[in-house]
């Protein structure tokens, strides 16, 4: 952490952040420039150390941390890459897992028919809302418990495993019985009562980034699942919001390397609420294979004209199996496969 | 709602068109241009109708919305500005209600420190946080129970309300056996859970604005409270997440005068988490009165080179006091007082 | 143009808008709701009108465009996409062109060393500037028209043709006898003295995207150029400005397919402006073939450490031959070649 | 400068560092942390230099500049406020300076309507348009020469000075001419040779901030024109582009104090630019003044029905007269008058 003083600032400023320093354990190391004073403040977790500690102290021009807040989910804390295993499908590895299905979970058959047909398109882990945060009061709020029945029975019925999300941190085990995979939206990425649950669970966890949330703030988040003992997360980038108006969310695509660069854990992406409109979806989908990301979340619906949720942004099962033709050459340019 | 249909679209897709909206009671009238034909959907509901309705259909090139998302919170829904009684403390009235205190409460030294300094100087509610969300796990969370308790003794003590926030939608009925007034925080905005809760209880909620939210996404979350029967909401603006560095948050001024004219609901404004640091929360504060704000949440510490959590934006109580004589002389400037 | 008028509007106040669209040759679709009246305005230059004509008559709610304000550059207006011809180089065709080569012109001896460089491994276009606009006044302004002339000579020397930028309207002759294309940069999308000269030019343009303008913008800009009678113009994302800190610029790679639907011109990307980091701009080109760009522009410095200007964003020579191996098969799984 | 050492970073590279910094006569001090190296480099243009020079170099992690990159703006290089002298009128004072007119000069009638109803509501300069930057090719483009006469003779006849935009950096000397104080609109903040030229012109300059661009960038812009010898720049705040569409820009209210504290410089406010309509305008005035501004530049016609840009942001003369009138309530209750 580097504390900028004032210029001009009095001899007994530097003293009173160097004593504050000390009191922390931290080690010193003055800078005494002739326009002004810089102090270095050095050891192992100045990460986690509030800036506003010395910001606040008289003299003081800036605080600059140099460290990242973040610590368990950096590549420096964990060299090697961590592979993630939901029922049994590794995300992380050389295969790029698709997890796809529809938005909501509406009826048996409409989950049925999705499902069969992402998985005869080649989809490894599927994905369905049964309980739907939505922005307005007055909207379909999904089948709640009944959703996650039906979910059960595709996986017993089709053989993959299931992600779906869980909003309320009282319903973490209750979700955690019926899906392989917990799934944390982009509006809960910093609601730490649902992360801390989330992190006590047995199950795996997929953090959607907050809409408007850097990948610092990201990895941050990921620490509180990961300092309940799990570190079996899965980061899903999905768009931040920016004042493009062509598309709902500006899907940030440096995320992924940026994320292979920092953290250690798998990154997937989804490109269906990044769009918003199901014709942007392939573009987006290729594109993230080729950046390197491990895998992909696509909305998929039997009948997107009927859909009750998101209908615009989900690709029919032909326009998917279509699709998946397409990212199996993508993933093979790039040395893996799906 | 504007349906603009294809260039070439056809009359059967055109049919389609008007067949879903009717089965939808909607009024329908056609506009055939030369170069494309425009559909418009009229009725009173249209704000609480999904666009992908119709944007999935063949032959559709966009949908545009004229009605709001959002209704019980809208001007047009209550043309009378509401007023909102906290603990006798009127919000929204000729007088501009200052509500402030430390962001965390510490100890009870530091809490009756605090609440004896913000009283002298005018505030009329004391505003200090139990709960903390943290973006790290490894910061400080606040006092929580205990918190609540010395924030009651304080009431009693000063006889000043209490606004406080709560974070777990389990915690909704004991924080509002403690506090006047439940606050729902930024990163909140859109817990559908925690809003439903707060909605049953009997106390009047502040409702922040997420910090990357739209006007229209924020009434339409104070939809959530109102369809609960509640309809003493308070709006506050706290900074918006742009590109901008030299503060935390961009202070949106401009969502006074349109919150002025959409809504009923009163306004108040943050400076001290837009701003982040100290010396800027003066100007801020002085223009949200002067802007028509019906309020202010200002973060006050007896000692801020001591405060556990954000001490860089808190006031000193002489900080604060001399504040407070400089927005009664705007108050009265625009017609008001404190 | 769809004009919402205020509940309660008068019909005097309708028949003023109706009045004013007739006296601009639009037809008039009156929409009268229960709860408010629509007015539809239609015409085939609906989007070149200003809304403001009608959103300031009395009774006027809003006003909502249909049809976007870019006309030329429009796929409504050309439904054949556009092949740009760059000294023989085709670009938006079935070949993915990469423009490569050094961010300054700094020294003979540097340009020629990265020209060659980028020619063997497989470049088709040379990319170098000689009018630098730099933020700061005290930074290297490039070597101006002394950069130009060495750029002609690497064009004789190698047999690329080359693009350069210019930055001054009065400048656009004398970049013209030297470069074969033109480059407008991202801080002049709308200085609209530079896109009228540039327009008036016998050369090509690469116009890039203002980083904080949206495509429809962008696509408004490009009328400009278009409006002078070129056809000759090529887009170029190069990121938008967002809240991300981890890099310089959000490469938008939704922008991609989002022009290929909306316009006939071809979309080149530039990941080194947006990334700021060569370790990033492998990825993020990798993305921008498979999302559907039919071209790359990449900052190529013999010496990266030396360089001038950018040089932390430049790949290096070795860097650069690799990366263009692996945007070979890319660019093959989508069934284009380099 | 903070240049941050991968862990693990040899001797060698750690020297490199140290050495390059010599070479540019800077001092080094060297952090050996048990986890890093930092090395600090400390000299008094370190502002000035490229960051890149040292982030290329091997084993380095990260480079921090601690000092601003501008630097004649700052307020370190100049303790004491600029005041601006606009044809007799100071900028900076006690006095707050309101400029208002038409957006864009329309005809001599139009023009004397409007000056004559601001001058008698208490404005001090003139604005008016004569050259339109216009996003469209298609729209109204300024009267241009005309419109310049028309100010000069609207001065002499009203007796005020008047403040005009240039675009064109081969129009500032005619522009200047006509005007008494040229202005840089929002678009061309970094068109530097427009910066350059009007640098190098008499008169004083008002600096529009771009409307993508941060503090810090807006204050280097401002030393291209001071590096030229010029001290007589005014910073103009009119709305940064964010997600929020309730409005065209949001009014980064902050810039007001955070300016104050960095630069020299009088700060002005357009909240006409801003707010996009008249309706908003009034709140965001009163709260430009309330926060510290020096000036505002208000949009008004004498019939915005019938202006032919931007009618909708336009006041009414009666508008403005009441506006006035309740901007010096608020100006004596900082301490200021109008």
């Amino acid at each position: 952490m580097i504390v900028e003083m004032r210029k001009g600032a009095t001899k007994e400023e530097v003293g009173a952040v160097v004593q504050k320093a000390k009191t922390m354990d931290l080690d010193v190391q003055l800078n005494i420039g002739t326009d002004k004073t810089v102090v270095a403040l050095l050891g192992s977790n100045t990460g986690q150390i509030d800036k506003d500690i010395f910001a606040v102290l008289p003299g003081v021009e800036s605080v600059t941390r140099i460290m990242k807040p973040y610590k368990l989910a950096s590549r420096e804390f964990r060299k090697k890459s961590t592979v993630v295993d939901c029922g049994g499908v590794k995300i992380g590895g050389e295969r790029i897992i698709v997890m796809a299905g529809p938005c909501a979970v509406e009826s048996e058959e409409q989950l049925m028919q999705a499902v069969e047909g992402v998985k005869n398109a080649g989809a490894s882990i599927i994905r369905g809302g049964a309980f739907k945060p939505r922005t307005s009061p007055f909207s379909f709020q999904g089948l709640q418990k009944k959703g996650l029945e039906l979910l059960a029975k595709a996986r017993d019925k089709y053989g993959l495993p299931v992600v779906t999300e869980v909003v309320d941190p009282y319903d973490v085990e209750m979700v955690a019985t019926y899906a392989d995979m917990l799934q944390i939206g982009s509006r809960n990425m910093q609601n730490f009562a649902l992360l801390t649950n989330a992190g006590k669970s047995q199950r795996p966890v997929v953090l959607k980034r907050g809409f408007a949330c850097t990948i610092t703030e990201w990895l941050t988040a990921a620490d509180y699942l990961l300092a309940e003992g799990k570190n079996q997360v899965v980061l899903c980038e999905r768009g931040i919001r920016t004042f493009e108006d062509s598309i709902r969310f500006s899907l940030d695509i440096s995320a992924v390397p940026v994320l292979k660069k920092s953290s250690h854990l798998p990154v997937i992406v989804d490109p269906s609420h990044a769009a918003g409109h199901y014709s942007l979806v392939p573009a987006m989908a290729k594109a993230a294979v080729a950046a390197g990301a491990d895998g992909l979340l696509i909305e998929v619906h039997p009948n997107p004209k009927e859909a009750l949720v998101d209908g615009l942004q989900s690709l029919s099962i032909s326009d998917f199996t279509r699709l998946m033709e397409e990212l199996r050459t993508i993933a093979k340019a790039v040395g893996r496969y799906i």
